[in-house]
């Protein structure tokens, strides 16, 4: 039996050894085939990252496929039962880096979209593909970048199925209807270094900063709501000390992050957190870096026709969850649009053993196809 | 003017360039001089490190004369107004690596003990000098290991005066009659690693510490006594973090120092820590280091003479005080000694330009002698 269209085109793109943030010739074969089907395309190179901007239409709405076709490094190579760059199929899973995140979800989109146009020529609005080749590095000369300049000419992606692996057990179990917001906090208490034997000569950093660290950790900062959890305070990073016993530090360093819900904004949890520090009279200093707003696509056109593409599939209706990291769907939001990630399970994503099952990959073809059917058919 | 007999003993030993744990010459200095006074001598080498233990006469009570002739670096030479290891007298102030910490103690001693003979050479009891050089070192192969020669053989001293820098603005202010014990923990507290995004799937150790953490530095652990200050608890080291702001992480190192006072033990803070984080749930790994027990000579013959005899010189008591860092009077204490610490101005000790006052010296010399005349004359 020769490989599917699906799978023939995952195996081709799995074997680009494209480690973040090389392409390694991904995107052309992804626009040789798009160019065939009548998109117009966009290359848009930003520093060290290529990436494309595909449309097929000038109506609206605007519908888009968003993913990216760079990976994360192999690890040890020696750890892997098959090479990570030759895409290898052992009892109906297709292994190797990306398969699961994401040329699995890349090679789904392209074959939809062709079966999609072949049977609906003159379909409405327009399809589009945004893909970088920058999501597993720094994304800053990534999606990002081509969200702005697509805002910069007011070309407003209306709908967005981002490809990012968003099952857990089996295809379309879960859907990412949004995601939480991050925000992260470098904290530097201040206090007087001296000898541990003169403590009334010193104040002791960490000795003043810890009821106020208590009380973040222990405050509640929202409930979540419907479809996000609470938001959560994590403290991953802390430091103080000279490595001397004897002596008393002078600083001590903590870093925390937020991962938020829609029920705070950025602007609340950078005040409270300030209001919290301040109760306690402590000397700091404190930057913050934002990676992402929260986003939520809690109803509308696309998510109503992506859950019934998910059920008439699967016989069965999907979860609707916003847990888990960060992805590009946060860069996409900024433009107001409608933004879900549908895409295969993710229990192996970024480790040793990469593999995507293949009856999966089948199915999602046909839940990004039906997707379309339901928006633009 | 020609120098007095102290002011040239202590230039001698200032200029051989003694930091630790090299002795450079300063014991066969002082060596030299007690063997005409009929001190039986006895060097004891272990390791790296030179001492070595004078006796003169039989009987009881031992009294002896403890230090070092070990010194800290100079540290930025460039810095020091005069070459740090060239004795230089400016404006009645002695200035040299060791000026204070502790040569001229050691020519004090030498001196008094000179004089005292050669008006008492049939004087009661028995006078000794302990003299280290790893005293501004690890302090291992030094006084903690003459005391256990001595310990062995059942020579045990009844009063001992270390030479250490114990006074304030002038000599004889302040007698240190005791020091604070000090010990210190390592603690690990065992979390379990994981990403930041799924906080229940982690259980980070800052968290769980936190609480634990506030009430030990919370803690009253005594109220001190007479002669101590309270019991203080410092954390001067802790760390925690992989680096990245996305992960939990799976250890947290805290280390604390106590210095102690005699209203309690350290078995007593042991066990008190042990139990605070025990109530708090928390799993860890704890190693405890003792570095000195504390020690107290609250009264008795050695405390009355050195007194009186301060009070001769100076025409006021001193203040006696259990303050500041650690010194060999607790291995000496081991031996159920009297001990008390009496020596010259401190503000210069391991700075640079350190110095010290010659009137004070010579002041030092005095309360050494008339110690010796309360107690053996």
């Amino acid at each position: 039996m020769s490989d599917s269209s699906t799978l023939a085109l995952a195996k081709d793109l799995i074997s680009r050894e494209s480690v973040t943030p090389e392409d390694a010739g991904c995107q052309e074969v992804m626009i040789n085939r798009l160019k065939k089907l009548g998109f117009e395309i966009e290359v848009m190179v930003f520093e060290d990252t290529t990436n494309f901007w595909a449309r097929r239409g000038t109506s609206a709405p605007l519908f888009a496929f968003a993913g990216h076709t760079d990976v994360v490094p192999p690890g040890d190579v020696s750890q892997w039962h098959t090479p990570p760059f030759e895409p290898t199929v052992i009892d109906e899973y297709l292994h190797g880096r990306g398969a699961a995140d994401m040329k699995g979800s890349l090679a789904c989109m392209i074959v939809a979209v062709e079966r999609f146009i072949e049977s609906n020529p003159n379909h409405q609005g327009s399809i589009a593909f945004l893909i970088t080749s920058d999501e597993e590095g720094p994304f800053i000369n990534g999606t990002t970048r081509v969200v702005d300049t697509l805002m910069a000419r007011d070309e407003l992606i209306d709908m967005c199925i981002v490809g990012e692996p968003s099952s857990t057990h089996h295809v379309g179990d879960v859907i990412k209807n949004g995601r939480r917001g991050s925000i992260t906090g470098d904290l530097v208490i201040k206090g007087t270094q001296g000898h541990v034997a003169y403590p009334h000569l010193a104040n002791n950093p960490v000795h003043q900063a810890l009821p106020a660290l208590s009380e973040l950790v222990e405050t509640t900062w929202d409930n979540g709501n419907e479809f996000f959890p609470p938001t959560s305070f994590q403290i991953p990073n802390l430091h103080s000390g000279t490595g001397a016993s004897n002596v008393i530090p002078g600083e001590f360093s903590v870093q925390f992050n937020f991962r938020f819900s829609t029920e705070i904004t950025s602007d609340q949890i950078k005040s409270k957190v300030h209001s919290i520090l301040d109760a306690h009279g402590l000397e700091y200093e404190l930057n913050w870096t934002l990676s992402g707003q929260p986003f939520l696509t809690g109803s509308g056109e696309l998510l109503k026709s992506v859950v019934k593409a998910v059920e008439e599939v699967n016989h069965k209706t999907p979860e609707l969850l916003t847990t888990g990291g960060t992805s590009d769907g946060r860069f996409i939001a900024k433009m107001g649009s409608q933004v879900v990630e549908l895409g295969p399970v993710n229990a192996t994503i970024h480790k040793i053993n990469e593999c995507v099952s293949i009856p999966d990959l089948e199915k999602l073809t046909d839940m990004y196809e039906k997707t379309l059917e339901n928006l633009l058919g």
